[in-house]
């Protein structure tokens, strides 16, 4: 039968090129694809679902199609636009039914029975704190760079001087723009340590020694499968700076890369990961962070492929592929 | 050695006094505890946490006391305020330095290398969420009353009528107040299918049949202990609704029931959980919801003394009591 069996839910805002790569593939191979964003609820996103004595079910209605919550295959969690409100409403008014919307149809979504996550959003919210990152990478036996999170300006000096060349790294990225609509971004820089001052003391900052990198390393972690890329070209320490100037080329992971990363994904409960490495002179891969719901379908054609088809084949074959 | 040994970390508000109850046996168990409020941080709370290749360390100093964060025996997360900025800053400056806040010092307290969480702040997140309560409940073979989620009036309105009498029950409680201050607490209310209308589109809703009760039922599980109290005397659906004319017997736990709560806990990585029941007239204890960070503390003192003591041993001896 084409087009037949239980359908993937693909969960993401319509602009995500990275979503959109998995679904052409799951086209492609006739599995069923229902996307949905949550911020279109509740306007037009309808739930229905039932719990109790046989179990949950119930049903998700979008403009186009209705999904049965208990016949859904697996999901692919990407990026959904946040959840919103009727704009007649005030402001508490609001902020309660928003509230309202993100336990309700965010925890039906979190709970859907017998559904794969790629990967599950709690597991993905959990696996985004960098403090949680840096004691799992390195109970996992990856190389961990030395790293100081403080909110103390002394402390944050002493480290600077006894570890530099030192690093700076936001928790978070910001979704800020200025009065001209331009970004906000902080970028990982440099840290002279004379820099370091009162404003220190202001929140908690990330130091972090900065690896002696002859390039980058992007490996892409989906299941068992395991892609990486060696990235040169990048004149500074943050690539992502640098897209045009960057040149990839595939390269085979260390056993103990491998075996740490295996441990890393099992101990957040992952499918899906995008780690990055640093690689030294003598070819020893530093961990730097693992996003979780990581971008890769920038990569040139010949390294997404790969990715895209054990992505595919995880929501095709809900983790027994 | 008196007041020795590694301590107790308290995470909670001056006003809590649950956690006050813990610290007290605690202390006369001359177990060391250091209380902290992130909602402290950064003005009088400093953290200074490493990472790398020799693990996780450092330190977190209150006003009174300093820890190390290798040091900690176990964490009562309770009920923090929440992450401040100082309020000089600008309001973008502000939310970014309070999500910095949020995952740099957040995140290395969930994070802490060999301590005992009662619960996990992260598992009580997850626990929050009640469509996953509900799946996860029904899963472990408690008796879970009929319920829809919908944002559909017409769904609502036949559920109504085919379960009548029907309870709806909001998925957050509100910390709003009025003009005047007083809270703006959504109560649990019979719903009349007649009242059902438009306003349901506005986001997602919880109706729930209402179990035909005599009493309710308080159970605390604690580990592997389960402290069940039969609550007589509230009028309503909504015992909280009535404290001053309740009265409290402890009751034995099926082992039906017993077994559903084990793993209901192990479901979610729970330590401590209230769960709420109906006991309808035939003795069968129907699930309502568990609040994996409940409060016990308004008991009785011949109640709350077993709880207070199961939750110091589980703190005292890191789970292995």
């Amino acid at each position: 039968m084409a087009w037949g069996g239980r359908p993937v839910l693909v969960v993401s805002r319509l602009d995500d090129a990275t979503a959109d790569e998995v679904i052409t593939e799951l086209n492609r191979r006739r599995v069923p694809v229902v996307r949905l964003d949550p911020g279109d609820f509740p306007a037009a996103v309808t739930v229905n679902a039932t719990f109790g004595g046989f179990g949950s079910a119930g049903t998700l209605v979008t403009e186009t199609r209705t999904v049965d919550l208990d016949g859904v295959r697996s999901v692919y969690w990407r990026r959904p636009t946040p959840y919103t409100a009727d704009l007649a409403m005030s402001e508490q008014t609001a902020r309660w039914a928003v509230e309202e919307a993100r336990y309700g149809l965010g925890g039906t979504l979190a709970a859907l029975p017998g559904a794969h996550y790629v990967n599950h959003p709690w597991r993905n919210r959990d696996a985004e704190f960098k403090p949680a990152q840096l004691a799992t990478a390195a109970r996992c036996g990856l190389t961990v760079p030395a790293t100081l999170i403080t909110n103390d300006p002394d402390k944050a000096r002493v480290f600077a001087l006894a570890h530099r060349p030192v690093l700076y790294k936001p928790f978070r990225q910001t979704e800020y723009t200025d009065a001209g609509g331009r970004a906000l971004t902080v970028w990982i820089e440099d840290v002279d340590p004379e820099q370091i001052d009162d404003r220190v003391r202001h929140t908690a900052h990330l130091f972090q020694r900065r690896v002696p990198k002859t390039a980058d390393i992007r490996l892409t972690a989906v299941g068992e499968h395991l892609f990486a890329v060696r990235i040169d070209g990048s004149p500074g320490v943050d690539w992502r700076r640098h897209y045009d100037s960057l040149t990839y080329t595939p390269v085979r992971v260390p056993s103990e890369v491998a075996k740490g990363v295996r441990a890393y994904l099992d101990a957040f409960g992952l499918v899906f990961g995008a780690f990055d490495f640093g690689l030294d002179p003598d070819g020893r891969w530093h961990w730097y962070e693992c996003n979780p719901n990581g971008q890769w379908a920038w990569f040139p054609d010949h390294i997404t492929s790969p990715i895209t088809a054990a992505l595919a084949d995880q929501l095709q074959y809900g983790g027994n592929a």
